[in-house]
């Protein structure tokens, strides 16, 4: 059975913005597919969270987005964001 | 000195997508001016907090507007919410 994609909004100024809801997506999720890993390192940090990261931006996004469909499909969920604000919908990468 | 007027977001179908620096908020302040204070009482229980709440809304927001600035004015800071997401931006009650 496949797994689960999550679209995580993630605050764009202030941590404190970060709703309960997001951090435990982040919590339940197997892997996070992140735009840049560093920025959500910070905030994985901050939430005190340990989880396997995948860099997931514009100039990889058709090989990544075999990869992180593959992993979905074969049952694993997963955590996208942005380094601020909601990926795909109020974002610098909204296409 | 005045007081601060807070605009304060609150969720638009989970509970968890309230933020702690909201609920922070909501428990700093003197006052809160609600669109519905039966909608905002729910979420101050949820919250575990009690405040003093005005209802501040389409039909009395000119009588009631100058009562919250005079407060505020006097000192007092205000949380100012609608039922669900950001007053005056994002809200029902957008103009």
């Amino acid at each position: 059975m496949s797994g689960t994609l999550y679209i995580v909004a993630t605050p764009i100024g202030n941590l404190n913005d970060l709703t309960p809801r997001a951090a435990a997506t982040f919590g339940n999720v197997d892997f996070i597919a992140a735009e840049d890993t560093r920025v959500t390192l910070k905030l994985l940090n901050y939430l005190g969270l340990k989880k396997p990261l995948v860099n997931y931006f514009e100039h990889n996004k058709r090989e990544m987005g075999e990869k992180v469909l593959d992993r979905i499909h074969a049952g694993e969920s997963c955590a996208l964001c942005s380094d601020a604000g909601m990926p795909a919908i109020s974002d610098p990468g909204e296409q």
